[in-house]
């Protein structure tokens, strides 16, 4: 079986664990307060062009997701958010379990529009009963987005603009970002996106880290005691120097983004291929997740010998599922899938 | 200004009052142990024609539906309901604040199908990351509806074939309940509601009380340690004889149907009307609240007048708003509403 | 029996009930923004000589408790309290359920010393692992205290400068209030109050009410958006004017004062009595809360005739019980108590 | 610097980062629904004796603590621990923030008495106003305790029993399970533990592997549903795979039970020497965790070599330290120590 179902299936770039083994036997502080955690701290400052920006190492996206909100968010305040967002659909309630409705809105290609986060809070202030009603008091948007499109510098200006219209913290989850990043559609930049959101996160889990997720902060009402909060969701990690380590080794010299082109490269030749084959796709995506539509038995066929996701009926004869390229995917794998597919 | 826009926007019926002045000196215990709570909840387990219910008297509807979710729900479930429940739109997020999501399903006709609570827990189950997900916990059904509709016996009892199915708890909002039980086109009654539903509420707040809600439990498991939740909650008044005065003075001999069916009646009589006129209607309402579509200019001229809750635009030159009869509108005023609706 | 063993035992002055039947049939918004409740509030903000403040009413301490707390934390913060504070003991953690730890620091008469809150806030500081503990982040007193003691202005003035050093929220429980600025030791005024507090309330449910708490806000950042946290957690009554209304009528022309005075005369009136009899008291109290210490068989006897309320053991063969006075008391039931006192 | 200070100050085993490297490509499916988990969670279960236990695997202590927590309690309940327990002191209120309160009860040599449990729920539940106090739900116990003791089975016996007579889970954070079980005075073992308490867990990151908690349950409701309350906490690791692992590589032939007995067996060389030396202890370990006591001077004349962690003061010219064996921990270092404290 050779899986191309996620962007997590195997461990981590052989550097990641080669650095774990040279540095094993240093003795560090824990929780996050070691050189290797200030390092790659540092690094991610230079990345991002702004000194004074704060970076924490957490384990997880929804971690990361419930550890932001929950510090960013009043109570009876709610997160805006597409009908699609991890948030929304995929982290069992997580956010309403810290108290915070997510106030969806359905997706235009997996994004969130601006003008839609506008008319909500124009129509919340709008209403008689404003109280009786959940306040937006942050924006969530991912991008890549759940289903692999990429926010443009035009699109999270105009978030930003709204944000700052109505008050409300606009938060990036970056769980595949160096995926964005390095798509052929990119105009983002970490210094923008450093700019632009109140906080972001650059993720390890799915780029080739055993796993962890850089939060890094600019608002500085977020900045504040944010590490307790961290602490009290569970998130603070004993060694936290395993995440220093990880995001050091990634960003030093620019792994990270080498990574990330290379899995973009082979999710193109696979959308290539595809769309060659005359294939049509879920959505177009400019990125390593890939929503090719299958007719039935073809889909059972290349099952045999590829895990794919599945992602839903399109219709009585057809599906459609996501394909994943990652660092670690070989390009032998990817020719024969190709090889397989032009067989149909 | 005569007031149609909400059904307490008076004091309570004098019957009320005056009960609560015979009693003012005798002492009781708090919180709810005293004789006239139990007077109450003995009449009520006797309209229910069941004998071991349990009865808890709240002080509002946002309270009861809290108190009653956050009991009933494990930290990972939300609960069912119509994206126009009040739980889902007014009540600020407050079952968030508790933790759990409130899964929304499009009404119909203000109401929700049992078909559609089905196939929502069906799909959950065959998700393969379900526990990704939350869990589908309790149903949240409201009878009349946020639109005046009502359930019938049928509606109900294929919700309560689901709720077993799937292992739900199905809990019913009867804050307007008597309006329902009242209204021409019921085929509920209270041993019906005690059978079919795990909880519910008799609304009293706009049912001629000064507030209150018995909350109806037949489910064991809820039953069990339900007044430390009230208390947790803020719920627990301390003059708990004043919710036991008020419903065993509805309720004793017949005083609270008896003011729904003059509301209904009153309701009906301007829906004549209406109808009559030519007037178009948001929805098809049997009970207290009508949902008139006004054109602007003829909602302008009776709005100097009269004050109406909005309800929403429906196109460019018209209007929907509620009308709220109650058991405190005086004939006069329906009668001279009806003349000025005839005048256009 | 004569019940003595709470201030909540009756219904409510009569002439609030009489000026809920004078304005029975008036129409009025809901939700608190009626008239009755601004004329209160301006009543209010009057007597704390203060224009700016903000005034809410709730309908009972426990509810006014956990609003202005979850209101007031950020979610890593708990509130300062002695072990013996209302929030503490008494409220199945509602405090908790909002996600705050209660910090508890041992009472001193029933009181919170600003020493002991300063070297709480030191230590917390001072540790190296602080960020792993819970940050203080409000203080909690109530005045009269559960022990029926009461603050002095020297007292609340030294709470307030170290709430001030640490960043601190200080609230005071006045749900006895009234009992509090009418004994004979006390020397707090509203307007001190409204200056030192960020936030306290005027207790009417003790106090002659039927119902009902008064929330006065001093504070800007807790001012914002209370409202939608009051609806958040069911606090926001339908019929808020009856709130409105029992305030009114007691603040209008002093009833509330004289009603406190008279409840106080009555306990010294008792506590005198007890001390000639050599009866000794669990603590010394001011105010309407009385604590004797009696001998397991004088409390057998006097428990057939009257209801206290049962503090805890003292020793082998006496244990102390709460006396409590109110507006409601009848002086013939004092001095009956008084007579059976004597005869031992 | 020699760091003393705890049992987490390096990375991992070897053996640990070896098997990581040689399973780094093998593929497999996120979320600890891999081989790798099942074969360490079947390991687990053998060497508990029990072929139905659940085991899940957790990354940290915190969030071990706040998931099983807070899946065990329902809102109204809160959890029995020692003052000096980790989930009272140490975790930033995250039981708190999952809305439950801890009940403390203070320590007896680091130990919860089973009779101290029993007083506590004998005193709720004879409690006039119980439903106004939070029910005890679970016992939370640490065994070695924070402050090295460990439990015996009688003492584990005893809690168990008073847990059965008032409905209470019995949870134990075994987050230095190993350092316990190879204590000199130790009589616990795993088949006892897993009939004993309704759910533990065997602690990973402390005791050679990276990160990682194997929570073990037997409790049937406690089973039920667990790996939502896992991802809606922000505990499901993508690479579940790395849990799994590890604990396979721990467990497997013994490595987990010799690096606690080598730790332990270097942590009383340490003690031993302290004793000869004339130092007295804060308290009497038996395991990884020693605390002495050291005048002033001299701790500032080691504090310039050896890193330890700070206890508490105990008298003016003395304080308390920690010190911690571990895995990592080099022989020559403790030597060498054991030779600098002689000097004195």
């Amino acid at each position: 079986m050779i899986r191309f179902n996620c962007d997590y299936g195997e461990g981590a770039h052989p550097r990641i664990l080669e650095r774990l083994q040279e540095t094993n036997f240093v003795q560090t502080p824990g929780y996050g307060e070691d050189e290797y955690c200030r390092e790659a701290a540092d690094i991610i400052r230079g990345l991002c062009g702004q000194d004074d920006l704060d970076v924490h190492f957490l384990m997880g996206g929804t971690q990361a997701n419930l550890t932001v909100l929950s510090a960013a968010l009043r109570p009876w305040q709610g997160v805006v958010s597409t009908d699609a967002g991890h948030i929304a659909v995929h982290e069992t309630g997580s956010i309403e379990a810290c108290g915070h409705k997510v106030l969806c809105i359905p997706h235009e290609n997996g994004k969130l529009r601006a003008g839609a986060v506008a008319e909500l809070c124009r129509a919340h202030y709008a209403d008689a009963s404003f109280e009786h009603m959940v306040q937006p008091g942050a924006v969530y948007v991912s991008s890549p987005s759940e289903l692999g499109t990429i926010y443009s510098r035009a699109e999270l200006a105009a978030l930003r603009e709204v944000c700052d219209e109505y008050g409300l913290l606009l938060f990036l989850d970056g769980a595949r970002l160096g995926y964005g990043l390095a798509s052929p559609e990119n105009d983002l930049t970490l210094p923008f996106l450093a700019e632009t959101a109140d906080v972001f996160y650059i993720g390890g889990t799915k780029q080739g880290a055993l796993f962890g997720e850089a939060v890094v902060i600019r608002n500085e009402a977020l900045k504040r005691d944010f590490r307790y909060q961290i602490k009290q969701r569970g998130g603070m990690l004993a060694k936290g120097r395993l995440l220093g380590i990880q995001f050091a080794e990634l960003l030093r010299d620019g792994l990270y983004f080498e990574l990330s082109r290379r899995a973009v490269a082979l999710a193109m030749k696979i959308k290539a291929a595809l769309t060659e084959a005359g294939c049509e796709f879920y959505i177009d995506s400019p990125t390593n997740q890939q929503f090719p539509i299958f007719p039935d038995e073809q889909l059972a066929r290349l099952g045999e010998k590829y895990a794919f996701s599945y992602q839903c009926r399109v219709d009585e004869a057809r599906s459609a599922v996501r394909i994943c390229t990652s660092w670690a995917t070989r390009e032998e794998d990817v020719d024969e899938l190709i090889c397989d597919i032009r067989r149909g």
